[in-house]
């Protein structure tokens, strides 16, 4: 049987994105069974970059314009600086020959890396199953990750 | 034997604090033991709401005056805006009938849970025992925390 | 065979600095084999204190200035403010008789903690081999650190 990871992706920063999926697509690579559940403001990773709240709550409508979704729209975690900072590390990654965190989610599903979605969170912020990147494997919950974690080798919480 | 999941919760902001709870409460509703050790900040939510501190050290007492301690203090780690994110993600869990991180509290002990404070963070912030709320299981250092984690099968940092 | 602990440590923060070491001591006094892996702000904690950028890329230049390396240098998560809270912090530790990170850094050596720097990060900030610390045992990748990892009975992300 496959060796496992499985990493809990809570943060929304760019950087742990970019850890986040590092640690996958390098352990995909190493023939690992990779499972990465999304929470919090770690699902704006795999919303759609358009997606707007179709919620009727004006207050959920208000927290959706400042929590926007899409790998292209994260920030770091530190010296982001009203965007520079990211722009800064953007540009480091290129000249790198880095791959951008969407270029990453797609290299992880070419590898059989499973992305899954909170449903606590979804349910919380209001975030449709529409909303998500078609990349995302399933939706699940707190067991579901309990399970996939106990059976695996690594176990990360990002 | 059981299986064990080992927590240690370093963070005191709101979404990490759920983010533990629901692990700890969904790994113990699948009969697997729970222990989580607060550390550092994680401290907070388990201290009483009016805990002050009776230190002697006038910079100890003005820690105590910003670093206020009550589940029911903790903030959100993004989008706080003075308490107004905050107060909205809470409004959220509500509509949602998500129990506060007070209720998780109580419904952890409920499911056999052990929460463990650490000894060495209580002494360099001078926070007391009778300063934690009732529901503490113990006071510990790092060597619990590592003899508990080598044994778990999942373990997380948060 | 020994009992493994392995460390991935993205932030640059003095309490998860702490934080970090003082698990890796705790279990290397366990006789337990521990790995830590620096990566993105983590590597400023095994930089030296002044290492500049030699970058001919002035935006390197620039990030360098506030990016700036040292386990002396490290600020606390929360209520830093402008400083304040960090040098409070470390009067607190100081007070309790803890190590520094800097001693915490030559104790984890002396029990044999291995300290690894992430080469993708030294590449993407440009940060030279002569600007780490000595203690430092080897530069890596995430093949390295799966490979412990996997192997290890404590993974925590920190």
């Amino acid at each position: 049987m496959s060796e496992k990871v499985t990493l809990a992706i809570l943060s929304g920063d760019l950087d742990k994105a970019q850890a986040a999926f590092n640690i996958a697509i390098g352990a995909a690579s190493m023939g690992m069974d990779v499972s990465m559940f999304f929470t919090f403001w770690g699902l704006n990773i795999i919303r759609k970059e358009k997606a707007s709240s179709s919620s009727k709550s004006l207050l959920k409508r208000m927290m959706g314009l400042l929590n926007k979704g899409g790998a292209n729209r994260l920030k770091i975690s530190k010296f982001n600086m009203l965007g520079i900072g990211t722009r800064i590390m953007k540009k480091f990654m290129k000249e790198n020959e880095m791959p951008t965190v969407e270029e990453m989610i797609k290299l992880s599903k070419d590898l059989g890396v499973k992305l899954i979605a909170c449903t606590t969170t979804m349910g919380v912020m209001d975030i449709s199953k529409d909303s998500l990147i078609d990349e995302v494997d399933k939706l699940a919950g707190v067991a579901t990750f309990l399970a996939d974690a106990k059976e695996s080798e690594v176990n990360l919480f990002i």
